[in-house]
Parts: structure tokens; sequence; C-alpha cells
């Protein structure tokens, strides 16, 4: 059986309940840790869950960065430093990436706190999570004010790309389940992919 | 071993190499059946990877629309009608799911080449895509230029939602493996994902 809600419906959910129903609705997700430096020399984590392909030429990704209704260090990191990492998360680092979305003070690193090692590349100063098989190094390029919640929409090109070699199959496509790359749902449910096929080019 | 890449690496790859490494690095994907309805009352369908979750609260979703160097339908619609659909991918839905992202002629229906039964409400023009246990419908809010490439981030605000009663369970998590709910990396991999674990609120 169909449930139907509308507009109105959706803004009558309890709170929690509406931001989990909408978090999930729109189906699974990719999962990075995104790494800053701070002007102190702190090297700060955050878990995203919106990163988004912009464009392969030149090459550009996009995520969601929430409204700046409270400070967000991440942000400010990144328009102090013009440079951030996308690490992605495998199983075995699960635990420690999930808890680097805890709320720690501005001076204390994530790195420490959960436990995993930052590594640095002479291009420029933010720090890579070294446990992840998959880092990428982006440089700031733009950013588009969404009028419908204040969040902005930050895109990054990408300036560096380091990754498992045993990843990187003849054609270019990068083999995520071989490597034990997650999936999430929402906020807190995370998922492990497996192939089921991969198709021909499509023609009419 | 760790492979190494500069942004001058990645643009001397070989086009198609390069555009499936980019696609892929970014790790997996929603996949989504976009509907709209076109002036010739023709219903379209597109295959859509990249719908990015804005806010709950007014609920709005993002996806990217590639640069308008050739004729896109399914901007042309929404622009038109102001409306579309997001309707998510089973694997049931899979083969029929892909082939509707070939490029057919303007007057002819995607649901009709693919095998798709349009379905309709009286609150919007655009169709959805019957047999998607997930189904939204949008209003267009919103979009933003993107100036790295002249792709367009189209953001739409949900004002409909139709979906399996079955799949909303008690907290409003929607429980998308139980609905047989695709992810995709890159333009032709599908894969099943599988619950590992749902993780509690991380606090530091």
């Amino acid at each position: 059986m169909q449930k139907h809600y509308t507009l109105d419906d959706i803004l009558a959910m309890e709170r929690f309940f509406r931001r989990d129903f909408m978090n999930t609705i729109s189906g699974y997700r990719s999962c990075h840790l995104l790494g800053t430096m701070s002007y102190k020399k702190v090297p700060n984590l955050g878990l995203f869950n919106s990163v988004t392909h912009i464009g392969a030429t030149p090459p550009h990704l996009g995520f969601i960065m929430r409204p700046l209704t409270v400070p967000r260090q991440t942000y400010h990191n990144i328009k102090a430093q013009g440079y951030f990492t996308l690490n992605q998360i495998t199983k075995d680092m699960m635990h420690q990436a999930h808890q680097a979305s805890a709320k720690y003070e501005v001076d204390q690193s994530e790195f420490e706190a959960v436990g995993l090692k930052p590594q640095y590349t002479d291009l420029h100063p933010a720090p890579y999570v070294t446990e992840s098989p998959i880092k990428l190094g982006l440089e700031l390029a733009e950013e588009h004010h969404i009028k419908a919640n204040g969040a902005i929409f930050v895109i990054g090109k990408i300036v560096e790309v380091m990754v498992d070699e045993k990843l990187v199959s003849e054609d270019g496509h990068i083999l995520l389940e071989e490597a034990g790359i997650l999936s999430v749902a929402g906020l807190d449910s995370y998922y492990q992919p497996a192939l089921i096929d991969r198709l021909d080019y499509p023609r009419p």
C-alpha cells in the first residue's frame, strides 16, 4: 500500500522524524572525511555525505555546507586556507569516521580524538587521512548560497589524487567494492554495496 | 602501493579513462529516474545520479544538470512546467532505468520506449514512475550556474511524496534495503547495498 504525503504533511511531522525521513528518502550517498587545516595548525576532520560529481574536465566536486547559524570550522578553514581533502571511508574506519562528526572543541584535532593519522603532501596544507584508500585534494573554486535554507554549495577543483594502485582498473573505473568503500543513508546508517552488474552504453 | 596523480596527470588522461576515473572516484551515488512533462504532453524520463539532500525543513533536493551545450529535454521541461519527479530505482527496474538514459527523439516517450508506466496526481503535471517504491514530486525552486564548467545545480522543493508504507520505519527512516533500492557508481555500475550498522549519535 502506497502512503501519500503532501508538503503540509511533511512540515507537520515531528522534527526528528522529518529529519530522518528527508535524509534517507533521497537514497544512498557517498561518505567522506573532509580534512582542513586551521590557522593554529590544528588538523580538522568533518564527516560529509553530500559530495557530488560536477564534471571530469576540469575535475570538480561539490558538497553542501549547512547554514552558518553556528560556527563551522570546516567552512572557516576552507575559506582561510583555500584547500580541503576528501577521504573515502572503509568498513575498518567506520566507527572512527562516525565519531569524527562529534562536536569537538575548536583546538582539538579530530584526528587525535578518534585515532586517525594525518598525511601531508607538498601541494597544499590540508591533511589527508592516511588510512583511507581514496584521497582527493581540492582547491576551493566557487560557492553558491542556497536561498531556500541558507546552506552553501561549495565547489572544489581536484588538484591531487592518491589511490591504491590495485583499485584503478584498466579503463579508469575505481574499484570501490574491492576497496571496501562504504555508502551511507541518512546520518547514521552505513551500508556495504555489492556490484550487481556493469551495463553497456544504452542506445535507442 | 599508493598511486599519485596531479591535476596535470588527470588532464593528460585519455578522455574516456578520465571520465570513468572521475565519475567513480567520488564514491557511491543515488540513482533516480527524473520525470517531466513536455509542452506536447509527452512524458519524459531521464536517469540522474547526482541527487543531493539540501535540507529537511523546508524539504529541498538538488541535482546537477550538465552544461546546455546540446538540447536538454529535462531542463527545458522543468523550466517550462515548473515541476519534476524523482523516482528511485530497484533491481527489478535496473535495465529499464539504464535504457531510459539513451538518446531518444524529443517526441518519443522514454516510458513507452523502455516499458515503464507513468502515474499522475492532481498536484502537478510531471509523471511519476508507477513501478518505483519511492516517488518524490518537486517544484523548481532555484538554480545555480556553475562557473567551472557551465553545469547547473537545480534545486527543487518537495511538494509530494509517495512511498510504500512498509518502508517507513517508526522513527522516520526509509528502509532502502527492504525496498531493494540500488546505488550506482560512475555511469554504468549498479550496486545492491546491505546494511552494516546504524550508529548512535556521536558525542566527544
